[in-house]
């Protein structure tokens, strides 16, 4: 009411209304056009002045049209899940923004102000962030992250008046105390994880939250500036932009070549040691999943390798409470919508269950490869956003098993032409089949480099000598038994 | 290998080995045409073999194409999530094969062997069942459900034989020792579970567990025969089914003929009192969140009728991660995939949180009945499917508010009219919006009937006069600070 009274306060007011009507209307039409577009936005609004980051949401709820935003507000990982596993279910589609209160290196901001974790995980936890959007930018989403500053004298004075259990949250009292003890310390913090987490792909904006009205022009018109830079680059950069070059790998036979596939084992061997691991894999499963501890095993190798009998295999030892199969096809309509990973991100296993992949991520380095489905910059970028992706489950304490089931064209052959004389089978048998063979040698060539690129010590590739069918199987119930009963007894 | 010497034995072995391939192509060939045929099939796999359940599990698995297959184990709901939850999340896409590993009256069942439910609760469960294997037969849905069955003494002789911690599974000691107390009573339970939930559209098979290979034989030879049977029939039927009859709704003046439009309040009471209300919402907010009370609140109404303006004074009360707000728009090519209340399912609040529906659906019964996109018939069985939804959803301790904003058409034009004149509402206003006033009535008409058939003692609707905007949104607020304040109560 005396705001009224001001003469030049009024004027101020009236230029608001008449700069944001206008940028509301620009933002509608920016938003729109991103509809099509191809690419995601993600805006994260972080910073010392919470309060402020809450009006802004609001407020930026109120401008946009609500039907393509998605709020979100990054959440704590459960007991013994990844960090992100969170963030990458609930990314937003291509055409969509998502609009977060906090940030993905907020958990990590507020641990150290908190003295939860030293300057070093402050640094590994701050570089996975830096990893996912990454990622994310790769795959042309537009991230804008806005950091809204105030005096840290500005803080502590609305801190100190505002009190627990008013609508401003009552999450936030324990970083609210800790600011009043130690002056500065959330400024600080926050200025090094900006600085950890600024890159040309994801730029920290910092915003000066002291005036309500700049602040909000400045943040709807930097979104505004950033929206129409890219949607009118888009079309322009897709073309040019440069082929990543390739890093060399080590030269020489690959390990395929080495593989020595004339071993086998006779029936009753067989019999003997398939029924012995069987029966310890239905206990080490049982206890994993007392104990919550989920695990992952994934097949990738030639056509008619023998992937479904040793699934089979795995999935007779267990209850079936205790995994299930993800069969991994190309992706849908609704799964392009999304970052290439975002789909096995959903098909992670629950607390103390194993998901089996049939095939899995690595056909992006595979097939998509091969085949040319997949531009060569983004198959490159796969291998690292791979290992990160496993490093973080490894993490969390899911283990990875990779197994490449290997045999020789000649065995294939066989296989396929028993499989065309067997009725059930035949239907798995396709032109594509016979048609991939004339691309063994590339098949060969994309292989070994994905081996030699995502065996990381946590997650090693395990190649399979499968030309003796029984041998293979034998061989992964083994290794399934021995990680997992590690994996157990690390989650102690 | 005793069996090998015995001729008898040997010649139905190869009569088994034959069948069996004869029917493994003709399950693949159906599983195929089901793909493009839009309709999903369930196949549940119970009875009181449960180790015959776990072999035709793995059986099926190998005989079908497992990249349309989804295999499934109903599992006990978290606390204070409703029952079907899991259940109706996890259902597969048209096109696709549910293969469960048990039934949905499974955890009833084994409750009630145990004694923790009595024949009152055993029978409320088993409705619930029912219901929902109604509305997804309802909406084209192939249920198949199987009891493999064992003869009491056979399963008995079996459980001794078990020793605890083989392959078989931990979960199932409980049930296992009831079963050797007491002879019969899986026997008894399970006769009385398949008499309540034995349908039509959804019936029990019973099979004869004795032989193994008779066994596999006359589980996928049903399976076959029911897609069959429902492949050719589908064309046939899919037009001649006959609409259902309208049960008549009380006659006489509608509820929102009695609404009084002329009642208003003035700024410094509004003020007053949305101040007040939203404090009390912050803390009630803060308080459902410390004790994991969920709850919903869902707008519908006409256009302009200021469900945006009203979620706004609701949100702009609590701390942003304790609410999310879902529009709800068409559904998409992926939503279409599932029965209708399956997108709602996914958008439930976890707990402690308040999901806000922007639009919901009820527009089953309103745009949807009024524009005819969906045919009478299942429009007329939307509202029992709703009914149940919510009543689903209220048993679990998660309070649903309905709110119904009401203007007349004069204010709905005054406010068309000033939105074409404001610069960012003007997006908001279609020729649809001036093409829906001309079916005021008959948006009266379904309005109507939505809220005499689905105001329900545990989820009423509320008809808010809205001419008020100012009015309008106190008395929201009052309404959810209220219901919380009881679902709270309740929760203690």
């Amino acid at each position: 009411m005396s705001e009224s009274a001001d003469p030049g306060a009024a004027a101020a007011r009236d230029a608001y209304k008449i700069d944001s009507v206008a940028l509301r209307v620009d933002l509608l039409n920016a938003q729109f056009d991103l509809r099509d577009a191809g690419f995601s936005a993600l805006i994260f609004l972080a910073g010392d002045d919470r309060d402020g980051c809450e009006q802004l949401d609001d407020l930026l709820n109120e401008w946009m049209d609500t039907r393509y935003l998605d709020t979100r507000v990054p959440e704590r990982p459960g007991r013994g899940r990844p960090a992100f596993e969170a963030a990458w279910r609930g990314l937003p589609a291509r055409g969509r923004i998502g609009l977060y209160l906090g940030s993905w290196a907020h958990r990590t901001i507020s641990r150290r102000v908190l003295d939860r974790i030293d300057d070093d995980a402050f640094e590994a936890e701050l570089r996975r962030v830096r990893e996912l959007e990454s990622t994310l930018a790769a795959d042309g989403a537009l991230i804008l992250k806005f950091w809204v500053h105030l005096p840290d004298e500005a803080v502590r004075t609305r801190l100190k008046k505002t009190r627990r259990g008013t609508s401003t949250g009552w999450r936030r009292t324990k970083i609210e105390r800790r600011v009043l003890e130690r002056p500065g310390v959330l400024a600080d913090v926050g200025a090094k994880a900006r600085g950890l987490t600024d890159t040309a792909e994801a730029p920290w904006i910092v915003i000066d939250g002291s005036d309500r009205r700049a602040r909000n022009l400045a943040v709807g018109r930097a979104i505004l500036a950033a929206l129409r830079n890219r949607l009118q680059a888009q079309t322009r950069t897709a073309e040019t932009s440069p082929e990543p070059e390739a890093i060399p790998i080590p030269a020489g036979p690959g390990v395929l070549a080495g593989v020595d596939l004339t071993r086998s084992i006779g029936y009753d061997a067989y019999r003997d040691r398939l029924g012995r691991w069987q029966r310890r894999l239905g206990r080490l499963s049982d206890r994993a999943r007392r104990r919550d501890v989920a695990s992952i095993v994934l097949f990738e190798g030639w056509d008619t390798a023998g992937k479904g009998g040793a699934i089979r295999r795995i999935t007779a030892a267990m209850a079936a409470a205790n995994y299930r199969v993800v069969p991994i096809a190309a992706p849908t309509q609704h799964e392009l919508q999304f970052p290439y990973l975002w789909r096995f991100w959903r098909h992670l296993p629950p607390p103390g269950r194993m998901t089996i992949f049939d095939r899995s991520w690595y056909g992006r380095v595979l097939v998509e490869r091969v085949e040319g489905f997949t531009p060569e910059r983004r198959w490159r970028r796969a291998y690292g956003e791979i290992n990160e992706f496993e490093s973080q489950l490894v993490d969390a304490g899911i283990p990875i098993l990779k197994f490449w089931l290997h045999i020789d064209p000649d065995e294939q052959l066989r296989r396929l032409e028993a499989r065309v004389r067997t009725p059930y089978k035949k239907y798995k048998v396709t032109e594509e089949d016979y048609r991939n063979r004339g691309r063994w040698g590339d098949y060969v060539t994309a292989a070994e480099e994905m081996i030699a690129r995502t065996s990381t010590p946590a997650a090693p590739w395990h190649v399979v000598a499968a030309n003796d069918k029984r041998g293979a199987r034998v061989e992964v119930l083994e290794q399934v038994c021995d990680r997992l009963k590690r994996a157990i007894q690390d989650a102690r």
